[in-house]
């Protein structure tokens, strides 16, 4: 399989550390990768038979490659290196999607498939991309998009195959889980929320993760690949864990509950909605449990019973195993 | 796609009423099942177009069907319909497989991919079947062996696709999960068993249950498909629930903890050892809350974290369902 990477951030480089190390395991299952090339805004490293990917490692910066080019036109190394897979881990521009989306857009039209990590493109059209990709007959892999190595979008897709959906509940925000647990344990919104910033949990601007945002465009992109269902994020109910005070939380812990920050799409007949919000979780809840960076989702099905998939820890290397995980299902037969 | 059906009991029969339901939603979906023939171990009825099965669910035996005929030879049937997919749902027999091994083996050689809820024929030569199967470049679906509608082995194969799973642990039996239950709150294990066998729950002879041999034997499954390794049950450490007293129970109750009936894998370098014993789980542990019905399994790898995936009820309905779900699956292209 000839690969070429678009986008060499900490994920981009994950992956190809990953590689290296699955190389050999990987080539005895029958899916031998060559990485044909790597750019990054400014340019690339480009080969036309496989990337020495210790080396590029080695050198850091892309840019300090014995073969560093700038200049260089994605289009013409997809075409060129006859790329069967293209990997897109630009930056997230949740705006306009790009440049993600004009990449993916490109290797899609050329029947390349396509495996990426980058929220943008999925959010602004990943309809327009599905339809493109289905016509042509190739993958638009998007397991990352939605709780990295949690496998929520491959369990909506494959797991559930069959089974109509009514309901799912998702736990995807840790920044949300470390501080309801903080506070679970005495310390002030404030105090815990300083602290996850001092570890490195929480951004500078936290507003996406405490105000529920995060959670609600993970289940957004849920909804697009799993129900095919668009929810306008206008029409979505959103609170975040800023709405619950310590008082609560004491209280729900002396009760032996817990708060969770809980993404929730309903579907009633052609209706779907959607509501982000901290909820009261009993303990015999199967997502009671979930905590530190672990995520979940919970699907209700019509033949299937209630199916929960927990876990998937955060991380560079985890979100990489995603997006390996996604290529090996397209090398195995799979169109997603 | 034009299936047949080997073995109409309970689940053969949910499945026919599966389709039924479904084949509106299936057929928009591009997957237009044709069910070309239905046998039992003294005959069948066939179609050269496609069986009515509302029918078929209407005249309840399959002998009372007015195409009713004796002496079909399963293999002509396979063959003269042009067959793409036999479901194989014939009595489980542990020791020799049959006679569904035989119907599996022979698909399997003439180019027809197999979906099965037997667990005999994987018990008894899985690496055989699955060689041919490749061979011959047609599929495998085994889904409902290991925990029917929990997608157990989907999860191993296509959740965790490229990451090295260090050891897998189950819950995988409802009887021992009711019955601890029961005794949590109060009764002793002979009034439990009770319970459990006046309602339906446990059977006649719950010896398989409670004595730990059915989890290993579903984890000897899940060892052969998820992990490609043979686990001689000789060398299984077995001890089922009858090891826990009352006593312990409720001690562990006070302690906010609980006994679950475990089967463990645990893979260092190329060594596979497996055991299934009662086990003390805290309450942080995301398998504590697994009860009733439902079943669980958490891997345990090394790039994608901890992943547990938990429910999937028990009944004709969701094994049912679990048959349909890998044959989606298949028709989504992927090569199990």
């Amino acid at each position: 399989m000839n690969l070429v990477l678009i986008g060499y951030g900490g994920v981009g480089k994950a992956f190809i550390k990953l590689l290296i190390d699955k190389h050999e395991k990987l080539k005895s299952e029958g899916l031998d990768i060559k990485v044909r090339g790597i750019l990054n805004s400014k340019g690339g490293v480009v080969s036309s038979n496989s990337l020495d990917l210790r080396e590029v490692i080695n050198v850091g910066l892309l840019e300090n490659h014995k073969d560093w080019r700038t200049g260089i036109n994605y289009r013409d190394i997809l075409m060129k290196e006859k790329c069967d897979l293209m990997v897109e881990l630009t930056q997230t521009n949740k705006e306009t999607g790009e440049p993600g989306l004009t990449h993916i857009k490109y290797a899609l039209e050329n029947n390349i498939n396509v495996v990426t990590g980058n929220k943008g493109p999925i959010l602004v059209d990943y309809e327009g991309l599905k339809r493109i990709s289905e016509e042509k007959g190739v993958s638009l892999g998007v397991g990352c998009t939605t709780g990295g190595a949690l496998p929520s979008l491959n369990c909506g897709l494959l797991d559930l195959a069959g089974a109509n959906i009514n309901k799912v509940e998702g736990i995807l925000n840790g920044t949300s889980n470390f501080i309801l647990e903080e506070m679970e344990s005495g310390l002030s919104f404030k105090e815990a929320l300083d602290k996850a910033q001092i570890l490195g949990i929480a951004e500078k601007d936290p507003t996406l993760d405490i105000e529920g945002y995060d959670t609600a465009i993970k289940m957004m992109i849920l909804s697009k690949v799993v129900l095919k269902k668009n929810i306008d994020i206008n029409e979505i109910k959103i609170k975040g864990i800023t709405a619950v005070s310590k008082e609560d939380i004491l209280k729900a812990k002396n009760e032996g509950k817990r708060y969770k920050l809980l993404g929730k799409i309903e579907c009633t007949g052609n209706e779907t909605s959607m509501e982000v919000s901290p909820i009261l979780i009993e303990k015999e809840n199967m997502l009671f449990n979930i905590n530190g960076k672990n995520k979940g989702v919970k699907y209700y099905t019509d033949t299937l019973g209630e199916i929960t998939v927990i876990g998937g820890a955060s991380g560079t290397v985890n979100a990489a195993a995603s997006i390996l995980r996604d290529i090996i299902n397209i090398h195995n037969g799979y169109k997603f």
